[in-house]
């Protein structure tokens, strides 16, 4: 069980910001425009010895100074200054730091030390601190941000990001926010986590009613055992997938000056504690959205057996490879669904699984060559999941593609996952009407197999985990 | 030797279209608004027996009406329809064919006999067929066109692509028109091959001067030991690039219904046939357009040193694993390169490769922290190759990265390959920006690291074959 009490570093009632700043462009004043941004609504105690007010609110000169004990302290001072600053904490009782300032064991000998000395003088405080050497957190049920990057209004959602890299608080949050379409719960970016770490924002995400889909990046664990213990139970109820880095000598070089991490010179043995984790590897960064998006969009298959549907028998081809390769299957078609395609193509086709949906587009609309084929794929028993490819261009006006959505209602347990293939703005159009409507899109060819594949994986974990527990 | 004359297929002076149609959207009106998009300069002879004129040209009833021999046909009629439109070329003494319908080898036995008459026919005029069962050629020198889809004007480049898939003069070229900035010089569809295949293809992609770059999409080879003998001499001049389709058994039986390619069902036989032939093996289908594009902007790599900058350590760690994965090196960095980096980072900072470049763009602007940094590791004597991973937002005007271009004057022997990461907006930007000057875009991690470690290849493959012949 984590003793971290989490409610303080993502929904607290209130903050100090220490080294906030009344110049823009600096950590101190992004993240407090993080705040308001977010219109977080506690209050906000900016600390700064040479600031009467900043962007608005009351600054203190210390946090001695400050009229109550705030639910969580933000550290923005250099390293040399952290000591001093966690000790004032301590003395005024806080018991929850972020500490985001670099300069620790990352660096050198001098920065472990210093690393150890902030840990122990926490410790007889019994304040907890997440960090150092991070963006620290975002928690959109809080509208709390601790990042000194400028974001803007997080969007809301069910993904939770457990990092091992400031990114997700930072610039690829920027990027979710203008190129995706799925919002966040949490992010806890954990630095050099030399004391809250991967175990207990596991834990906590894994009872977060606010979380339904859990991703991580990381670079090693403090204590692959407990991590098991604490993520084998998140893993029997929620998705939960990783990326690791550091799997090569030289990435394992740069993750030492990056977060210090000890684990990552051992990738086999993260895998190891992942796999009895029940965590779903991935491979790529772009996976930590692409997948993330599937997962929270549609509902896990139950099986592994997949129809497809395609514009070109080529790209059936690439989709039939990338599906097996990943550990799905190809399903066999039924006859009735068999005689349903075939009924919409043209008499000359061979169908099968890839189907093959130039000839009934054709034939018909492809709005209904489409709908058709996708109805039938969906109603064969015998199917788990569809990918279907749609070849969309700018000749025409877009087709209304609401019948996919809805597919949800009538076929509940089985994902449908997108592939848009044709001009920029037919896919740019068809990604932001369907993941408006909880239905991902892709690039073809691979993306949407790919993403089905960790889908199918965390299903797989997900009944493991339950077949061990009864 | 090739024995097909390929001028006639990607440069005549005049084309009959059989199966011409006057009705929009039907794939005989399509061919002619392709040729009139692109501007083709040649004749165009649309026959069809109910017509008068289509889109201005005047229409013929038949072939054996022609006012003159055109240089090739576009054969549009059904399957069905197709023997007698072979005959009525081969008697008119027509030398080439592109047959377009669907409708033999690939759906059932009865095909695959139509098929052995139609080469039947064409082998007794001396009439060489590209197809059946394919979308055809473009050729941007040629100004020539034979597909059924609307692409407006092809712009015109140094890529060509080989494929047994369509997708290429069809909706995967619009996705290049639209989202791309390469151009392309050749495109041949081959569909199903029953005359001329891969080896006529990438003999004349070799010594065609238009072409830079050959890209290609296969399904199997019809001989690949001809295949062997001319890629070899080809990809010693030029890099040469495969993704093979059907490599496992369900994609391998969505062959059989696609191009009916025998090769397909045996893929570690297509990887040894790649192989010898000096041919550099792809996996994903987005490959086709990320990999061409750094191989036609950028000069190949002497060597797999690498050179990266990053503006996250975490980043830094993926894209080290990513290189060192995929055969590249993490390049060793010299003293002065060193101090170069640690004069324009803030002291603490721990300088690697990879270049953590956050505390230098802190420390100057955004773009002298990485006009620095750049241009301290492309002159490092010890680097072969740049990644570079910028982070854009729209907070601040867009910075003037026209010096990254310029590099390429300086170090003209070193690729320089470019991952953004932040908004949508700002990515989309420097894409346009960057690749208008011939300098490819990525998302990060993953993509350029991907892209180099393909150049990389290429230019191994091109070193052993100079050796090999030497």
């Amino acid at each position: 069980m984590t003793t971290v009490d989490f409610t303080s570093f993502l929904e607290p009632k209130s903050v100090a910001i220490v080294g906030a700043s009344r110049s823009p462009g600096k950590p101190g004043y992004l993240v407090i425009s993080n705040l308001k941004a977010n219109e977080y609504p506690g209050k906000i105690y900016p600390v700064n010895p040479q600031a009467q007010e900043i962007m608005g609110y009351k600054a203190y000169p210390s946090v001695a100074d400050l009229p109550e004990v705030p639910d969580v302290a933000v550290i923005l001072v250099p390293a040399s200054a952290t000591i001093e600053a966690v000790r004032d904490c301590v003395r005024k009782g806080i018991k929850a730091a972020v500490i985001e300032s670099g300069g620790y064991t990352e660096v050198n000998e001098r920065g472990a030390k210093l690393e150890r000395e902030l840990l122990q003088s926490a410790e007889k405080g019994r304040m907890r601190i997440i960090g150092p050497n991070t963006s620290g957190v975002i928690s959109t049920p809080g509208r709390f941000v601790t990042t000194f990057y400028p974001l803007g209004k997080v969007r809301r959602g069910s993904v939770a990001y457990l990092a091992q890299t400031g990114n997700f608080a930072t610039h690829t949050m920027r990027w979710i926010l203008s190129a995706e379409n799925f919002g966040v719960s949490r992010v806890v970016g954990l630095g050099n986590k030399c004391d809250v770490d991967d175990a207990d924002v596991v834990e906590y995400f894994g009872a977060d009613p606010d979380t339904r889909v859990i991703c991580m990046y990381i670079e090693g664990f403090k204590d692959g055992k407990r991590f098991v213990e604490a993520a084998r139970q998140v893993s029997r109820e929620k998705p939960v997938i990783a990326l690791v880095g550091g799997v090569t000598a030289s990435g394992s070089k740069a993750v030492v000056s990056h977060t210090a991490s000890l684990g990552a010179s051992n990738p086999a043995l993260i895998e190891g504690v992942l796999r009895q984790a029940g965590v779903v590897s991935i491979h790529r960064y772009t996976d930590l959205i692409d997948s993330a998006k599937a997962l929270v969009f549609q509902p896990l298959p139950a099986g592994g057996r997949v129809g497809v549907i395609v514009p070109s028998g080529g790209m059936g081809v690439l989709a039939a490879d990338t599906c097996v390769r990943l550990g799905l299957t190809l399903a066999e078609l039924s006859q009735s669904t068999l005689k349903k395609l075939q009924d919409v193509s043209q008499p000359w086709i061979r169908i099968g699984n890839p189907v093959d949906i130039w000839s009934a587009i054709q034939n018909h609309s492809l709005e209904e060559g489409y709908r058709v084929a996708m109805e039938a794929l969906l109603g064969d028993p015998g199917i788990d999941s569809l990918v279907a490819i749609l070849v969309l261009t700018t000749d025409n006006p877009p087709p209304n593609l609401d019948f996919i959505p809805r597919f949800r209602e009538k076929y509940p347990g089985k994902p449908v996952l997108i592939g848009v293939s044709g001009d920029k703005a037919s896919f740019d159009l068809a990604k932001k009407t369907l993941e408006s409507q909880s239905v991902p899109v892709y690039l073809p060819v691979e993306g949407a197999c790919e993403a089905l594949a960790t889908m199918y994986r965390c299903s797989l974990s997900m009944q493991r985990g339950k077949h061990t527990r009864d």
